[in-house]
């Protein structure tokens, strides 16, 4: 057992802390003011696409992609390795683009690494990979309770050498934007198959096909979140050609569970990041301002309050890297409990702890002029993203019982 | 004791809730597309000023004017009996104004009744009483703490026959309106006076008055709640009669405390009929929606969240309740430990349920399609608001243990 | 509505806080040394005796009569007339003994009050009415999950004129006693009736009864509440009589619901009465001891606690008294969502006010020395007794769904 | 980073667990069997005495005694190798002595080998170590608030070549065993030293001293825990050699400090057992019983419990691992954010998590059938002892502000 972080990590950890302290941290206001003002909402600033440059000419580009698929890029390094890192891009909401380590377009490149066929790879990795265009994940749906994923009902038909696609759905992130070219829809092509598991299928969706409308940009807690945003698409007739099917009809949940489980651990790993940001404010902020006579920094449930974030942000985080540590040696599968706990304990902890840092910091704390109001809104709606935790906590809590209950 | 409504109130609310059924929930839809088309953000959509008519034909309007204060308008209402209607309003975060019975005009219009001049009173009170005009009420300061009061560094200087106003405040909620005519400022006259809580004053500055520069709308964790809004307001050499101090020179403490009682009672009672809306849309959705093979209704922590929500609400409302009857029979000043007991009690109660209610709803509960994303982030606001509740907490506590320590 | 109890209420209360600290308050040390060094733990101590006699003789006695049951004496009290009262006892937990107001026996007496024939009130009930007996309630049986009363096993089975009895029971609370000299049992004397809930009935079982066997005290949380018990008590073809079925056979149910009802919400008002006291004991604790320099009073996380004890008290004792007012006015049956909203909230938040004072009193508050300790015991076991909170919570969510979501 | 105990580990665990499922498990009842019959409480029950032959021969015996004082026995353990087998002897509350690493034992053994003379070491480690005798820790008193040690009354005062001792201490844990032989008692040599860490000291008082009177058994929150208790001891003129003075006058608070982390730290080791244990036993409940139709163990609720027990276990336990760690590394004074850390999370988690369990057993739950009680006040106890949580908060919150508050 060892809980040092390895030597490079650490020496990556230093040069992205000083590429976030050099770069990031003074472009904060900059990314504000050019996302307020831009004519386009839903395209990216250009404070962006000039860190990206930046970050990729010093090699801090595509860390995301595991050792296993080293071939595509990164450095090959291991969740657990990854972890700190996007703990640390997860400090500013919009950083981790700049190192193409971004939600969804991670989980989507990390499909097509082990799914996608040469033509789709070439199509789609490629481009996402070198940070040109970006993509969406088209799964949740307005009219069902999309978290039991039998429910959907999109409907996916072959008709010739085409699949025909109809249905609606929603809060599908990153499909306002401008750059989005692709979308991997979840949708039924067998819907009386007699295995519930096994009438969906996941398919490739050119943006530009017809007869998909983006019928609105969905807000989450007020925020539209430009120029990533939350698409309501309706796909009306939408046709794509066979191939464009991945792994084959019938094996969308298959890939439902190899994507989504390190999607939900990344959204960890920078949830701790937000987290351990607010504590950092909070502690600042208690020695910056006083009332009734003395520092914040002086009340005793300041200090309560501190110390509990304190402990709850380092055990989350070593429940984050347990379980990355775990799917690194054992696989997602294996992992599977501690993917569901970290799911259900840290989007939940990141929100306490940002909102004693915003009652701390007054009105301050619910303003623009800080990143806690977006942060806390971020890991509200990840109590709900991929699923509600009680979804999770009925799986976890059904997997602890069937090994522990003796039965 | 007696927990029951008078007659009295039970056939305003009955009239009451029929006119939110027939006219406020109907238009809900009409007033969220009013405000985001409008060309003037700050302007109110035409939907209010036509449901305000309605409502003041009805006789549902000034409900808040207490009985003391009969001689303005109203039915002459005790707190106990409006609470329940003002519950009501809370159902539909806007509608309060149809009834002119909104924040912060009427607590602007108490400090007048209790201490405006008659021409003080003709001037302001009069046109908001008719809801020709809007209010704002100027305290809290982004430089200090302004929680403690005394910490706020606002002045007002006396200049021959005039005050001049030199400071800075944010978060002055309405002073963004079109409408906004006149802001209730509180600032230092005599910032060296050794009594901490004879330093300040209250005074009436027209918004028109030059020097007063609105910097910005702030947002309130990602909302700019248009339109009415939170601005910040820059008072550069702002110079206003000497008449229009209210109450004296060094009294603002006691006006402050004179307002804030109703003010943050009122804000109990609609956060309250949040709670009651969230709790009945969470009953719907969880007949509405199945997962895994069962309606929602049917899972029993559905059943223990809908429970602990009821029992949560039933016992805030009780709670405000007998916190406006103690205020009716014995007077603000004797009353605080329970405005307190409710300011800390209750928003934190409805910011539990919606968020609950939230979850219920998956996605949904995050858009802008139900009142619970809105009216979430009013609870979490209102939790700071009038002081965070850290501070009232302090003062609750340091009370009862002066009753019961029996030191 | 009124939140002012009534002259005669205040004026009892005065009277019986009165008896409290002059009899009660002091007694306690004697009471624990007599329970202590007693020969037969199962035996009244002498301090309760005496003060027995001193309570009737001040008619402090059979308070909990409803006014229903006026004519087996009491002074008419209705429910919430009784609340305040019961919260008074509840301070100390042996007191309402004293007053011929304890569980089980109260609630029995109801059962008698309502349900018995003459011969059986002139048996049982008028020697308990004079707190000359005492008596127990058999329903929950180590085997099965007691809390789905459907799972009970006990048989109750006709032979010729009498009633067979077979089965175990547990944490009966009072069987113990040297003085109880009945039991109300529930059991099953028609396992196969198709309604689920016309398989019980209840029958009076004589203490002495041949085959009554008392297999051990149980404790709670390691309590074993001497003198008054938890007994493990086996039944081994215990024979009685066909008369001492109560109402009828396959009524059980039925009396269950009418008996307890009112049990609950008598715990809740006592268990106010603990939460009062410790919030008290508390203050006092916070002026009288120091650390780092200051006086507990004076760290702001102490006042914060203090305050959310007295607003979490407030609220549920406004809770527990509005259910009182709807018993009185509309039956146990209307009033039962808010009778269980009151059993869910109650013991929990009185753990939770308990569990703080004892944290302000350091070790002390783990010691006898203080009330804490028993009565956080008490408060924890509620959360058990007449069927854990999860159970309640069931039916509550259940119903208010039922009314709330319009299906 | 690596999350996987070393193979040493892993077979001594295995060696362990065989060693508790062979001999200690099945020896539960008889256990409670002996210490209820016993003539004298506090007698060691013979089974104890009979494990302890057994482990010592089997080599597991001081398994607590850290790498660094190896020379006197043990396995050359560092804190995180020791800590999976604290834990799995934390699953049963009495069987830490078995392997000679119960408290207050190891923490006075350590004091002995870290600050001990020759003659002390020979007098009392020794004996210790065989598990001949046992010994106390009298810190605490009745009559001040003794978190804050600088509280702290007793006297030690030197006459001659002696050190006459007058004070009361309680709750000193293990002080009524019969085969308690030496106490290290804690008092001011030095009342006006204006260093407020100097005025205190640590010494050695043989437990036969004349003087030292065992005025009674504390009972914590209803238990005497005995063989081993918790004694209210006075001190009257009891008069030791100046050599029993423990690394010199004034240096009491050096080593409090030395001794109080790893004490800690062990109780959250065994804590994670019990909270573990409670986890199975609740599993194992939730498939045997049924309520309502079906196996608690399929109603969502029981799987959200059992989930967020899961969740908090795991992270408790990696806290708990990284502070062992980090203490064998850095030493305890670099370790010590975290030891409060721990501290303040692992007994409120095992308080939580053994509720949770005792609720699922209904009645059950708090009979003495199951180790939950005990254990549930076990882990209410040590959020006391050693400090209230919230002196540990204040620390902790104190130091992450001057760390991170860059002020």
């Amino acid at each position: 057992m060892n809980f040092e972080y390895s030597d490079q990590v650490k020496q990556l950890l230093q040069q992205l802390e000083g590429f976030m302290a050099d770069f990031v941290y003074p472009a904060e206001q900059r990314y504000r003011d050019e996302v307020q003002q831009a004519a386009n909402p839903w395209a990216n600033p250009p404070v962006i696409e000039e860190l990206k440059v930046k970050a990729r000419e010093l090699g801090l580009w595509n860390l995301f992609i595991p050792e296993s698929h080293r071939e595509f890029g990164g450095l090959g390094l291991s969740n657990a390795e990854y972890a700190p890192l996007a703990e640390v891009m997860g400090r500013v909401l919009w950083s981790s683009e700049v190192f193409n380590c971004s939600a969804p377009d991670t989980g989507n490149m990390e499909v097509l690494m082990m799914y996608g066929t040469p033509a789709q790879r070439e199509q789609w990795l490629t481009p996402l990979l070198a940070g040109e265009i970006r993509s969406a994940f088209a799964m949740t749906e307005p009219a069902v309770a999309s978290s039991d994923a039998t429910n959907i009902e999109c409907l996916i038909e072959r008709r010739g050498d085409d699949y025909v696609i109809n249905g609606r759905k929603w809060y599908i992130t990153g499909a306002m934007r401008e750059s989005c070219r692709v979308l991997i829809l979840m949708g039924k092509n067998d819907p009386d198959n007699p295995s519930r598991h096994q009438q969906q299928s996941m398919i490739l969706v050119p943006a530009d096909t017809p007869g998909v409308k983006l019928v609105r940009a969905c807000t989450a807690l007020g925020f539209d979140d430009a120029p990533i945003g939350h698409a309501e698409v309706l796909f009306e007739d939408v046709t794509v050609p066979a191939e464009n099917m991945l792994l084959g009809p019938g094996r969308g949940f298959e890939i439902a569970q190899g994507r989504l489980g390190p999607g939900r651990i990344h959204h960890c790993m920078r949830l701790i990041g937000c987290a351990q940001r607010a504590l950092e404010l909070a502690c600042q902020r208690s020695v910056s301002r006083s009332t009734f006579g003395k520092q914040l920094a002086q009340h005793q449930s300041i200090r309560e309050v501190i110390a509990q974030s304190y402990a709850e942000i380092e055990q989350a985080r070593l429940l984050t890297l347990k379980t990355a540590d775990l799917m690194d040696r054992a696989g997602n599968k294996v992992a599977k409990n501690l993917i569901a706990a970290a799911k259900i304990v840290v989007p939940a902890m990141a929100q306490r702890v940002l909102d004693r840092a915003m009652q701390i910091h007054g009105a301050g704390g619910l303003s623009e002029d800080y990143f806690m109001a977006e942060a806390f809104t971020y890991a509200r709606t990840c109590r709900l993203a991929d699923g509600p935790d009680e979804v999770h906590m009925m799986a976890l809590g059904k997997q602890v019982i069937g090994e522990l209950g003796g039965a």
